[in-house]
C-alpha cells in the first residue's frame, strides 16, 4: 500500500461515518458521484482519496460500500478491539462511558477513575468507577489502550504524567490544556471552548454583514 | 484592520487560551521568543501571526499580555455575551450546562431540553430543563445566539430544521451527522467518534513500528 498522506487520513473517519451509513441503508454499490453529493466534497477529490487505496473503484460499477468500509476501518486500525480507561467521572466521562457506538468499532471501556467518593465504586453500563488514587496500580496489572482524560486541566497535566509512567502511549485529552509528554505518546486533543470560540467568530463574521 | 486569512483566525483561540492563562500567572508582558516555548510554535509563526493586528508588539518590550489578550477576545467576539439553549439534556448536555468557564467567556446558558419526562422541570446551575415540544414557542419569544444539539443523529436532523426556521444563526453541534442547512447558518462540529479514530490510527502508527 502506498502510504497516504496526513491530509487524506483526516478525511478517512468522514468517509468512514458515510459508508457506515450507506451500509445500514442496505445500498451496496455508490459512484463518485453519489457519494459526491451526500458529502458535499467533489467527485474528483473522492476519487483522488479512495484511489489511495487501489482497486476500491471500478469504472461504471461505483465503489463497493461494505468492502471499502472494511478497508477504511482497517487503515484507521478498527478491525481490532482498543481498550481505553476514562479519568474523571463527571458528566463528560460519563457521556463517553454511554456512548455504545464507540464500543460497536470496538473502544472498549473497562473503567472509570474518579476522586469523588460518592461515585466510586458505581458502575455505569457495568463498568466500574475506582478511586483515582488505585490509578497506578490498575495500569500496572491491565492492558490499557488509550487513556481518556475527562479533568480539570489543574489535574489533567499530573495524572497525565503517571498514565505516560505507567506506559499508555494514547491519550483523549479533554482537559482545557496542552499536555507536555514525550514524543511517542499520542495525543488528541477536544478543546470544547475553543470549538465554541471558533463558532462565536464565525457567528460575529456573519451579524456584522 | 487588515482583513485576517482563516488559518490566523483557527489559530487564535489558543493563544487566547495562553494569554489567558500568563494573566491569571500574573504575567504581564512576554517576548515571542518566551511565547514560543510555551505554545511549542515557532517564534516568527507568533510574530507573523500577532501582528495581522498591528501594534501589538514592540521591539524589546514584548507583548502586553492583557491588551493581546482583550484584542484577541473582540476579533473572537468573546466582548459580547451570547445567549446558548442545549437541546438534549444527557450527560454531554449536563457536562457543557455545567461548565462554568464558558459563562465567564461570555456564553450564557439560558435553557435546557430534554424529552425526557424525569428530567424535564429541573434545574442545573439555576438553569431549567424544559419539554423539547416547547422549543419553537421558546425561540420565538426568545433571544438565543447558538444553540447546542447533544441529540443522537435521527433527532438532531428534525430540530436542528426547527432551529433554522425560528431564526437560529449557530448551531454547536454534537451529533454525529452532518446537519445540511442554509448556507448562512453557521455550524460547528464536534464528532467525537471522528477524533477517537483519529487517536486509534496514529496510535496504530506507533504500535506498528
Amino acid at each position: 500500500m502506498k502510504s497516504i498522506s496526513k491530509a487524506v487520513i483526516s478525511r478517512l473517519p468522514r468517509y468512514y461515518r458515510y459508508l457506515g451509513e450507506l451500509k445500514e441503508e442496505g445500498i451496496e454499490r455508490i459512484s463518485s458521484g453519489d457519494l459526491s453529493e451526500r458529502m458535499h466534497v467533489t467527485a474528483s477529490q473522492i476519487r483522488q482519496d479512495l484511489n489511495n487505496f487501489g482497486g476500491f473503484g471500478q469504472q461504471g460499477y461505483g465503489y463497493n460500500v461494505s468492502y471499502l468500509y472494511d478497508e477504511i476501518g482497517k487503515i484507521l486500525n478498527l478491525d481490532k478491539e482498543h481498550t481505553m480507561i476514562i479519568i474523571g467521572s463527571g458528566h463528560l466521562g460519563m457521556a463517553i462511558a454511554n456512548y455504545a457506538n464507540f464500543e460497536k468499532r470496538g473502544f472498549k471501556v473497562i473503567a472509570l477513575f474518579d476522586k469523588n467518593p460518592e461515585i466510586i465504586g458505581k458502575k455505569v453500563r457495568n463498568i466500574e468507577v475506582y478511586d483515582i488514587d488505585s490509578l497506578k496500580s490498575y495500569i500496572s496489572s491491565n492492558k490499557i489502550d488509550i487513556a481518556a482524560l475527562t479533568l480539570p486541566k489543574e489535574q489533567a497535566t499530573k495524572i497525565a504524567d503517571d498514565l505516560v509512567e505507567g506506559g499508555i502511549k494514547a491519550i483523549w485529552n479533554f482537559a482545557h490544556t496542552d499536555l507536555e509528554l514525550p514524543s511517542d505518546v499520542i495525543v488528541e486533543n477536544v478543546h470544547l471552548s475553543e470549538s465554541l470560540m471558533k463558532l462565536a467568530y464565525n457567528y460575529g463574521e456573519i451579524e456584522n454583514k
